[in-house]
C-alpha cells in the first residue's frame, strides 16, 4: 500500500536526498558497517540517540507520570517456557513459501505483497502514469524494476489486486498458497538474495509485556491493592525477521515502549477520564472497510465510536485518543495518521478489539503503535501454568447471594463402584454447565438416575444413580470476589515513530523559493535532538569565553546546545544544523563584545531577533517548553536583519 | 575480602531485614520468579526502575551534557567475528577447575577465594571472635558454615591465607593450580548445586565499547575532525556467569554507561580541564601494596598521583576524579570508597593503568566503575581486520623534517637470490628498528655486507650483501600526521552501584533512639525514586479535589510524587515511605482546607514545617535542586510540631 511521499511542505520526497543527509549527519548507521554490517541492525549516532531519547522522555511524561503508572525494567533473556505458554513460539511461526528455483525461503504475505505491487507498478508504467517512489536504494530498484515488464493490466484484475493488497494481513496459510496459484505468482527477486538468516535464540523476548504480566501480583501489592492500575515499560526487544529491509522500519532490535493496563472485565471496562478525550476526533479505518476490499477512512469523535461499538470499550478508546495526542505533540503530520482495525485473522485470537495507529510514510502506511485489548488471556495462561494466584480479590461492599445448581458426590459408595473409571467419571460431572445440571436435576428427580456424557468411558454414557450423587439449588454468601483482569496494552514502536517523524518534518528551502539542497528537518523544538547552536562569528580568539558561558548558561536553564567555531560561513554553519533539526541559533558577533546582546534564529523562517544574552535565553526557554511560539518572540523582542542573507 | 557490613549510623548491618524490606518494597525481584527463577536476572520494581533512571539521569548530566561527549546507542546483537577481533572470545576464558567427586565445574579464583575465606571463618570462630556477615540467605549460609568445622589456624597460615586473598586476582591458570594442591583445597559447596548453565549466544555484546570504537571514523567527522573527543552509550551488556549470585553484585543481564575517551597519544595525554580536579582527593589501593600483600590505603590529590607517576597520566587521573565526584553527588558513603589499581596479570595485556572505583558492601569491596587506559588497542586491532581506517588525520601546522634510517631493498636481483625464503628475510629486514638499522648500516659500511637474524631461514643468520641492499640516513618532510588515538575509558556498573547505594543509604530509627523495625533509606533528593508522599489525613471525600491539585501542581514543578490514601495511620504511610526513601512528606488535613496551608515532613529528622501550598512546592524544589538544605528550611518556614508523634 505505497504511496507519493510528501515532505511537510506538500512537494515530492526525495527519499534519496534525505537517505544521504540522514547517513552525513549520523541519525543512524548500519551496525558493524566496518565488518560488513548486518541486515536488520541499526546503531543511532548522537543526533538519532538524542532524538530517541527526547521522544522517551515525552512518552514518560505523556503516559507514566501523568497517570501514576508502575515502571518497571524486566529482564530482556527469557526462558523458552514462559514464551511458550505466551503463546510467542507458535504464533511466531509465520506462513512461508520456497522458490522451487533457487531453493530461497520467503514470507508468504510478503511474496504476494511485493509481486502484486510489482505487476501494478508495470501497469501504471503501461499507462503511462506516475509511479511511486519505494523505499529501496537505487540498486535495488534497478534490479526490482528489470523483473517486472510494463505491461498493461485489464482493469478489473487491478481493482482484484488492490482488494488483495488491502486485506494481505486477514490471509491464512492455505489462502496465501492459493492466490499464488490462481494469480501464478513467481519470485521476481532473482537479484535479492535476502534468504532467512541465523534464527535469534528463542530466549531474547519479542515484547516487553511478559516480564509485566509475570509481575503483576506484586505490582498490585505494590498499588496497595487498588484497581484499576497500569504497569510501563521501555526496552528492547527482538524479532528475527527474515528479510530486514526498509530501514528503521523493519529491524531484529528495537526499542519499545509498553503499557499494561490492567481493568476490572465488568462494568464494561469504563474509564474514569473518559470524558477528557471523547470529544477528540480519530481518522479511522475499520475492520468491515478493509474486508469491503477498501480503505476509506472516517472522522470520528471517540466518544462517537465508543458509543457506537465500533471501538469496544471506553478504556481502549480512551488510550487511543491518548495515543493520538501523543503522537500529534511530538510532531506526527496530522493528514500522516490513522488508527486501522485489526482484522478476525490478524488479530490474536484472544483479543477483542485492536487498533493500530499508522503512520504514512514513502513505504506506505507503517504501524508504529498497536493498542489491543488482549482481554484476560496472558494472566490466565501464566496464572494456569505456574499455578501463581495472578487475580484480583476484592472486599465486596455488600456480601453477594448467589444461587446455583451445586453436585455433591457421595465419594464413599462412587469410586468402589466405578473402580479405574471413577475419577473420569467424577471429572465429567464437577465440569457440567449450569444449564446441564438443571436438565440433570429433572431428571434425577424423574427416574432416581441419570445418564452422564463421559467421552472415553465405555460407550461415553455413563449411569449414575441417586444414592452415588445429590443435584441440589443452593444458596451460598460471597464477601470477597476474585476475578482476572483484563489488559488493555498500547504498545509503540519507538524506532518506527522515530523515523515517520523525520519523514513527516523534512522539507528542502527549494519549496520555500530557496536554495534546493538545502534541507530542513522541522521537529518540535522540545523534540528536536539540540536546542540552541552556538555560532561565533569567527574564529576570532575573543569570543572563546563568552561562547563558553553562554553555554554554559544555556546548560543551568536546562538547554542543550553546540557550539559550531569551525572556519565555515555563518550561513553553511546554520545549513548543517538545519539538516540536525536544531530550532534555534546564536550569534556571537562584535557588536556582542560590546553591550551583551546576541542574535537568535529561528530555524523554519530563519528570522532572526537581537537582545540580551540572558532575555534570549529566557525566550528560548519558553519556546522549548511550548509556552509562546516564534510569533510571540518577534513581537517581544527586536527584529534584526541582516548577515545572514546568504542562507536562503 | 569481605568485612562486617554497617549501616549508615554505623550500625552493624542486618543483611536479612534489608533484604526482607527491598522484596517488600519491591526495589528489585529475581526474574521469572513464578516459574522458578533464573539465576543471575532481576527485574527491578517501580521504586528500583526509578533509582536507576535516576542515577542514569545524574550521570548524563555530569558526563555527557558536562562535557558535549556524543552519546551513541549501538546493537547488542553483536556477530562473533567483532569479539574475536576485540579479544573477547578469548578472554572470557576463565580458569576453570572441576571437582572430581561430582563433576562440577568452577570457576578457580573463585574456588580458592572460597575455600580459603570459609577457612579463615572457621578459624575465627575457633579463636571466638566476632565473624562478618556475607550475601548469603539463610539457607544457604547454613550449609556452608556446615561444611567448616571451627578449626583454629596457625598464625602463619592465616597470614599466607589473607596475603593470597589479597591478590586473588592476580594468579593465572598454572597458580591457581598449584595453591588448590599447595592448601589441599577441597569443594565443601555439597549442597548448593550451582552449576553452568545454558551459555548466552556470543553474539551478545559483554560491553558498549565495541560499538563505539566500529563507529569512531564516523563520530570523528561528525565531530567535524577535532580531537580529543569522547563518544559514550548506556545500555544493557550480558555476561555468562558461571555461578551467578550475591544479587544484584554477579548478574547475567545489566545496564552500563561507558565513556570512550579518544586521546592523542602524544604529549603525555594531557587534559584541558585537569587543573580543575588536581586537588581532590582520592583514597588509593595502589598494586605494589596489593602485591606485597596488603590493603592498605593512602589519600592522595590526583594531581600529586600523576606529578608521582602512580596514576599514568592527566587524562585517566581526570576522569578518576571525575568518577569520584559523581559517586559523592549520588550518595556513595564517603568512608566505603577506595580506588583500586589493577596488578599487571589482572589487567588487559594492552592496558597501560587501569583503576577500579570500589564501594564497601556487606560482601566485601565490589568494583563498581573501572577505568583503563585501553591505549590504541582497539582501533588498531578492528582497522588491521577491517581495512577501515580509524585513525586521525592531522594537518601540521608546520611541516614536519624527519631524519631516519632508511632501507632500500633491491628487487630485481633479492628474490632471485634467495628464492622461497625472500619474502621471508625481505620482511625481516623492513621491520629492523632504527636502532639496529644504524647498526646494520655502519657494518655494511665496513665489510660490504650485514648479518640479519632471520628466525626459520637456515641457522636464523642470513648474510645480504650491499648489491641487494642499501641501509641510507634519509630526510623527509610530512606536512599530516596519522595516528590512532588512545583511549581512556570510564565503564560503569549500574546495578552494582544500585545495590551499594542501597547499602550505604540504609539505617533504622533504632541507631537514633527509635523503633529499630523502622528502616530508612536516605537517599539525597535527586536520586530518590520519588520525591514527595501526599498523605491526606484521613480517607474523607473533601481531601480529594486538594489532593489531585497538590499532585498536578507537584507535577508542573518537575517533582514526582505519589499519594497514599489508604486507611493506613500516618506514621505508618511514612513509615512505608521511609523505606521506599521518598525524602519528603506533605500532610493534608482539615486546616488545609480552610488556609490552604499544608506540613512538609522531612525523612531523616522527622522534622516538619507549615506554610502555603506554593511556598512549600518551591521549598521542596530548591531542595531536591540542592539549592538549600533541610536547615535552610527550618529556618525559612515556620517549624510544625504534634500530629506525628507515634512515628519513631
Amino acid at each position: 500500500m505505497a504511496s507519493t511521499a510528501t515532505t511537510l511542505k506538500g512537494q515530492p520526497l526525495d527519499k534519496a536526498a534525505l537517505e544521504s543527509m540522514l547517513r552525513r549527519r549520523m541519525f543512524y548507521t548500519p551496525s558493524f558497517e566496518i565488518y560488513g554490517g548486518v541486515s536488520g541492525l541499526y546503531d543511532y549516532g548522537p543526533p538519532g540517540c538524542s532524538l530517541q531519547a527526547n521522544i522517551v522522555d515525552a512518552w514518560r511524561k505523556h503516559f507514566i507520570l501523568e497517570e501514576d503508572m508502575l515502571e518497571v525494567d524486566c529482564s530482556v533473556l527469557t526462558p523458552h517456557e514462559v514464551l511458550k505458554t505466551s503463546g510467542h513460539v507458535d504464533k511466531f511461526a509465520d506462513w512461508m513459501c520456497k522458490d522451487p528455483k533457487n531453493g530461497e525461503i520467503l514470507r508468504a504475505d510478503h511474496f504476494v505483497e511485493d509481486v502484486l505491487e510489482l505487476r501494478l507498478r508495470g501497469d501504471k508504467e503501461a499507462r503511462g502514469l506516475k509511479i511511486e517512489e519505494k523505499e529501496e536504494d537505487a540498486k535495488k530498484k534497478k534490479k526490482k524494476t528489470k523483473g517486472q515488464e510494463a505491461v498493461k493490466l485489464e482493469d478489473a484484475v487491478v481493482q482484484e489486486y488492490e482488494e488483495i493488497l488491502a486485506q494481505i494481513d486477514n490471509y491464512n496459510g492455505q489462502q496465501l498458497g492459493d492466490l499464488i496459484i490462481k494469480h501464478d505468482l513467481k519470485n521476481p527477486a532473482t537479484g535479492t538474495s535476502i534468504g532467512p538468516s541465523s534464527n535469534l535464540p528463542g530466549y531474547l523476548r519479542p515484547e516487553t509485556a511478559q516480564g509485566q504480566f509475570l509481575n503483576f501480583a506484586k505490582l498490585l501489592e505494590f498499588n496497595t491493592g487498588s484497581m484499576p492500575f497500569a504497569s510501563a515499560s521501555i526496552g528492547k526487544s527482538y524479532r528475527n525477521e527474515i528479510s530486514p529491509r526498509a530501514g528503521l522500519l523493519r529491524v531484529r532490535e528495537f526499542l519499545m515502549a509498553e503499557i499494561e493496563h490492567y481493568v476490572d472485565p465488568e462494568g464494561h471496562k469504563k474509564h474514569h477520564r473518559f470524558h477528557e478525550v471523547e470529544d477528540i476526533e480519530l481518522v479511522l479505518l475499520d475492520r468491515d472497510t478493509q474486508l469491503s476490499g477498501k480503505t476509506t477512512v472516517k472522522k470520528v469523535a471517540i466518544g462517537q465510536a465508543v458509543k457506537s461499538g465500533l471501538v469496544d470499550n471506553e478504556t481502549l478508546g480512551y488510550f487511543l485518543a491518548r495515543i493520538h495526542l501523543f503522537l500529534k505533540k511530538i510532531g506526527v503530520d496530522q493528514s500522516k495518521i490513522r488508527f486501522r482495525q485489526h482484522m478476525a485473522n490478524e488479530m490474536a485470537h484472544y483479543a477483542c478489539d485492536c487498533w493500530d495507529a499508522e503512520l504514512l510514510t514513502s513505504t506506505g502506511w507503517v504501524e508504529c503503535v498497536g493498542c489491543a485489548d488482549r482481554s484476560a488471556y496472558d494472566l490466565t495462561v501464566h496464572a494456569k501454568k505456574t499455578g501463581a494466584p495472578l487475580i484480583v480479590r476484592e472486599r465486596l461492599d455488600e456480601p453477594r447471594v448467589i444461587e446455583e445448581w451445586d453436585v455433591e458426590i457421595e465419594k464413599k459408595k462412587f469410586g468402589p463402584f466405578y473402580k479405574k473409571d471413577g475419577k473420569t467419571i467424577e471429572s465429567a460431572i464437577l465440569t457440567t454447565s449450569q444449564e446441564q445440571r438443571g436438565v440433570l436435576a429433572k431428571e434425577m428427580e424423574a427416574n432416581g438416575k441419570v445418564v452422564v456424557d463421559v467421552p472415553g468411558v465405555k460407550d461415553g454414557k455413563v449411569e449414575v444413580s441417586k444414592d452415588l450423587l445429590a443435584i441440589k439449588w443452593i444458596k451460598r454468601t460471597e464477601n470477597t470476589r476474585e476475578y482476572t483482569p483484563n489488559v488493555i496494552e498500547p504498545s509503540f514502536g519507538i524506532g518506527r515513530i522515530l523515523y515517520s517523524l523525520i519523514e513527516h518534518n523534512y522539507w528542502t528551502r527549494g519549496s520555500d523559493g530557496g536554495d534546493e539542497a538545502r534541507s530542513v528537518l522541522s521537529f518540535p523544538p522540545s523534540i528536536a535532538p539540540t536546542k540552541v547552536l552556538i555560532v561565533p562569528l569567527s574564529s576570532n580568539k575573543d569570543f572563546a569565553p563568552f561562547t563558553r558561558k553562554l553555554s554554559q548558561k544555556l546548560r543551568a536553564a536546562g538547554l542543550s546546545s553546540r557550539i559550531d567555531d569551525s572556519s565555515a560561513t555563518i550561513g553553511k554553519r546554520y545549513s548543517r544544523n538545519d539538516e540536525l533539526g536544531t530550532p534555534f541559533g546564536i550569534t556571537i558577533d562584535f557588536q556582542t563584545l560590546k553591550d551583551n546582546t546576541v542574535t537568535l534564529r529561528e530555524r523554519d523562517s530563519t528570522r532572526q531577533v537581537r537582545a540580551s544574552e540572558d532575555e534570549i535565553i529566557a525566550a528560548i526557554k519558553s519556546l522549548v517548553e511550548g509556552n509562546k511560539t516564534w510569533q510571540d518572540t518577534e513581537t517581544e523582542l527586536p527584529i534584526f536583519e541582516g548577515q545572514e542573507l546568504e542562507i536562503r
